[in-house]
């Protein structure tokens, strides 16, 4: 469906925005369904980011916006109500206008990451995971990795006070968890979770020491940069399952749908109709 | 060629969108010459555009802006530079952002108006034209035709002081040239153009007297909502010849698509390649 005067639009909001995928999602999908809706990629630099939020939603025909880094956290301050979910997160990944104008946020990252992982087989019932860094989409994960039952949650941020603002939030919603917080051996978890940008450029170091994974620990990734980052391709390398960046994005996609009350996709239909490219 | 996270955009600003042409004449456009570029529509009201300017020009893959009704005016005060055209029609319809940021605005409504009547047959040389709408479009054309050579203009608008205003501009840069402000009776011209809203609504009176045209009388339009508007039909069904505001459109783009350093098509290459709907 091409675009016309009519069409509505999702803003993608990040920087840099070249590793988008959600445009090669979302669009194929709404083509298919004849929904006259396009998710347009807009990068703006953090230091824009306040100032286009409100003139953007100043469109008469957007019907939304997709959060991705690094405006996750920023976009707390600058929505007017936020999902519980968003709240324990400390971070938006989604950004809707209601009819009265004004902006609720909501953040589907956790609760992606978490649905594709048990679809792989993975039990996080009394399950250890080590999630590192601690920015929105890893305080996400960390979010719904409580909400979904582990028993224990080691975290690690290049800036520590990030780390412990996250196991305080978490400490005050689930009591009963373990939390850890700086250290970044993966040994002894059986779910570890890049959630750093460590991969996006070409040469970054891995987010983790990959030598020290176990066999069997499930490893989850968030850089969509490429299909198989260079810490998924050493993980498999070591026989450990893996969930891809693009896995996460899929699974979150039926809620974001929900969210702006845009007909709902499974999984499968969205992979059946995406053409990403790397 | 599908949107991306490697698409640069060009905000096509107005209010409202449902009337745009531009997004299915640009891009089928792009996609043939595999530009990763897409014209989107903005739906901007009055009261929000200036504000909207900084930050979209903010945007990391924005590659500039189409203007068009409300804005064209307005623009004006929103740019660092303006060409001469511009400069005289008192409008642009066009922003493009510079190595350094800065913004310029060009306008090329009116020699889009005039290459199309020119192709059509139409000699402005020595013409006498009436010009009803004194807006950011109408002072475009009528700056053109000055600058095309025809003898006498007439201007009017449903504020005088706007058709004087222009008036003014025009005897500065064409001294030689006869104005009359404010006789809308299109009998004696050999031109007339409506530049005003009037069409985009069902039941909009015409904007002038279709009774008194003369059968020789060449009649443009810049209303795209239809194809042919009212006023275009009555002007044929009086034997007149006729331009439409899409042609008007696909004779500009040409001159756009420079601005933009954009690959540039003939009119029928455009015309060939665009899948317009109404």
């Amino acid at each position: 469906m091409q675009i016309s005067g009519h069409t509505r639009l999702i803003a993608h909001l990040g920087y840099p925005t070249e590793s988008f995928k959600a445009p090669m999602i979302y669009n194929p999908w709404f083509a298919d369904q004849s929904v006259d809706v396009k998710v347009v990629p807009m990068g703006v630099k953090p230091e824009d980011y306040a100032a286009l939020i409100p003139t953007l939603f100043s469109l008469t025909n957007i019907a939304g916006a997709l959060v991705t880094m690094p405006h996750k956290v920023a976009t707390c301050e600058l929505v007017d109500r936020m999902s519980p979910t968003a709240q324990i997160a400390g971070a938006c990944n989604a950004i809707r206008r209601e009819a009265d104008g004004s902006l609720t946020g909501d953040m589907f990252d956790g609760d992606g990451f978490v649905r594709g992982i048990q679809r792989k087989g993975f039990r996080t019932t009394g399950a250890r995971a080590l999630v590192v860094g601690s920015g929105g989409v890893g305080s996400a994960i960390a979010a719904s990795l409580a909400s979904a039952g582990v028993s224990a949650l080691t975290l690690v941020d290049a800036q520590e006070s990030a780390a412990r603002a996250l196991a305080d939030r978490l400490h005050a919603h689930y009591p009963q968890l373990t939390l850890t917080v700086m250290a970044s051996d993966p040994a002894g978890h059986s779910l570890v979770v890049n959630a750093t940008p460590l991969g996006m450029s070409p040469g970054d170091p891995l987010p983790l020491d990959v030598e020290r994974l176990d066999a069997g620990t499930f490893v989850g990734e968030v850089v969509m940069k490429q299909e198989y980052t260079p810490l998924l391709q050493a993980a498999m390398a070591r026989g450990c399952p893996v969930q891809r960046g693009t896995d996460m994005l899929f699974e979150m996609i039926p809620a974001y749908l929900d969210f702006f009350h845009l007909p709902v996709a499974t999984p499968e239909q969205l992979q059946a109709l995406a053409e990403i490219r790397y």
